[in-house]
């Protein structure tokens, strides 16, 4: 069942180890068919040198597993709210990236320094709050209401934005496909390590522009686009 | 004689440079056979690229060397001691990995800013008192007293905190087995490493909230645990 | 056309990867033919692993394709300014490398602290201004003339100082030949990454004294060069 | 003539791109048969993975090449002041590795943090002052002399401290053969690089205790070392 989509998630989730995105098993990447209203994501805690396209484990949205012999991520309560509240994203991505994390760890948006960062993510990298002590109970359902509370209650757009950091926890990313959420999620880390160092030059650096920041953004995104072939 | 315990803690040490946690010689993995009352630990100053099951030497926890043709790793009396004291320990590692160390060299217990600290390790990692000069004769046995004591002092247990920094020298890590204890000491450097990052980000970055560390330590360790196949 | 010319370009491109000056598409390689007053620069948004000889686009000095089958990199006008402004230089690099990314989102020119600064370039690193809302329009264009114009006003020597810094963007270096333009890329992100460690070592630290920084600059250029073989 | 020799350091400096100390052709190793009173030389400018052993260059004490077809590096004059005043070393190295010329670039000594460095380094790493303008014309023979002075004021004993930064350039390092010249410059590069750490984590932090810094270096040097076989 869905074939094509265990493999594609399953490619993507190889390449968190590539990209250097992961220690261990701290990693998942999900993604979606729409038409069917059923993701694929990583099983929990399997290594990825031991990981096939079989273990991926398929879950409908209700978060109900249709097809799998492992249990599913730990996280996918968090991925099966994201899918749910965006509806336009077709993949997610989790990791514990260190310099993404370490901002999520100093509970800080990432301000945007650049055209880098701007290329891929429209405005600062939000810092969502921390989980209340009673939101626990439900931590991974909860962690991605806190995630799409942000974004409504700073009317932020989650296509423009494709990134978010979890206050002690760490950053997810999300994109047009699997491989695009990790494309994202690889951008954030480097966006992330980029913004440390400039803030050690210079600790009182300021944001890019507005304007070069709109620049840059619509120089890759939206109709008249002109980056690439 | 403990072939099987040889080999898994040569492969362990093997380890040690694959992820990166050792230059040259420095570090070494020990794994113990309890009922024997035997540990097998590396000898002393082999280059890793030479070494082979063959040169793991074997010693009982009186400290005497039981087979071997080489001499046992410089710190083998830190492991006996640790061993002896900590009843439920299978295995422990030694390293200089560079951010655990710049921790220990510093003199401050890691804080816990995150879950992927949470996850290993239960609150901050305690930073051991550097040694008297009076402990200095019995230098490597008295490193293993000054670790465990300050475990006493303190009150914590060693099975939720596998690690430990040694003042000005270095990190200790252990667990179930050889193996474990690798997989520790690679994530306290990770952890050490975002910890640093984190303190640069924002200066007064505070750990996270006990709840939210005890949610994730839970999530991976006990009777309620639910990480994993 | 310009068989060798593409070939050399190719292979000066496959350098960035090589020297992790790039992820993903971040980066692009030109080199011109002066007496054709043709350049040929790497395809816009092209994988480096999928990238070859017959991909690289041939531009002339009035920025019209004159060869390819696909768009140019979205800098081309950027190469096109420098070429037509600083008429020595036979190559030209872009990239995002973190270190002299991060010192371009700074705003501060990079200070020369010591001799590998000086055996390459000449004086500091100047960081170019951001360019004005009214100058977004042409902004690959602007780009190339706000690095020339801030070479004019510093009367800098652009031979002297191969490597320039775009405000909140990242940096160009250029050279004798494609091959040489990339050199000056990889020593120019190891000279940002050492400038910035000295100034976490020493906040107040200064810059070599001219007397040396002469004295290595000109041990490897000019007449009296006794570098090399 | 004296064609182990010239292998030996050919190995040797095959190993400073191997441990990643260099970039490009930015090092050399030497290594002297102290019977002949000539060293063995890295050629000047030559690419790493073009050089073989013919290539290395024969130097007798009075600086006059005595074999090669090619140039020896531009610091051989360095090197030969060294190997006079220093008649117990038996190989050098220079690099600029990028942590060890941080520290030269700061102009600080790096203290003795922890039994890494005291492991290999007795007492803290010196910096040697910048060289004046009037002795810019002998420039590389002077390095060598400023070395050594610095040794002599400071009272230091080169055989226990096998490393110095030479202030605005980079490190040189020493030992008992061009390999073991290596090893030192790479554990220079790693004390170098967790001192940083150790600053950022605290930047009031102090060096290791006396005692346990003689405790380490003891342990592994003279008449009662007792670390390896």
């Amino acid at each position: 069942m869905l074939e094509e989509l265990k493999l594609e998630v399953y490619k993507a989730n190889m390449k968190l180890p590539e990209h250097h995105l992961i220690t261990f098993t701290w990693g998942n990447v999900s993604g979606i068919d729409r038409e069917a209203g059923i993701f694929a994501i990583k099983p929990s805690g399997v290594d990825y040198d031991k990981l096939t396209p079989d273990d991926i484990v398929l879950v409908d949205l209700n978060g109900k597993k249709v097809e799998g012999k492992l249990n599913p991520s730990s996280d996918t309560d968090t991925h099966l709210v994201l899918y749910n509240r965006f509806p336009k994203i077709q993949g997610i991505v989790h990791t514990h990236s260190p310099y993404a994390t370490a901002w999520a760890q100093s509970g800080r948006d990432i301000p945007c320094y650049g055209t880098t960062h701007a290329d891929y993510i429209y405005g600062p990298v939000p810092c969502a709050r921390v989980l209340k002590e009673s939101e626990l109970d439900n931590y991974e359902y909860n962690t991605g209401v806190v995630i799409c509370d942000t974004f409504e209650k700073r009317g932020l757009d989650y296509e423009a934005v494709p990134a978010v950091l979890c206050r002690n926890h760490g950053p997810f990313t999300w994109g047009t496909s699997a491989d695009n959420a990790v494309h994202n999620a690889v951008c954030l880390e480097e966006c992330a390590r980029m913004a440390l160092y400039t803030e050690l030059i210079d600790p009182k650096a300021s944001p890019a522009p507005a304007a070069l920041q709109n620049k840059h953004y619509f120089r890759k995104h939206g109709a008249n686009a002109y980056y690439g072939q």
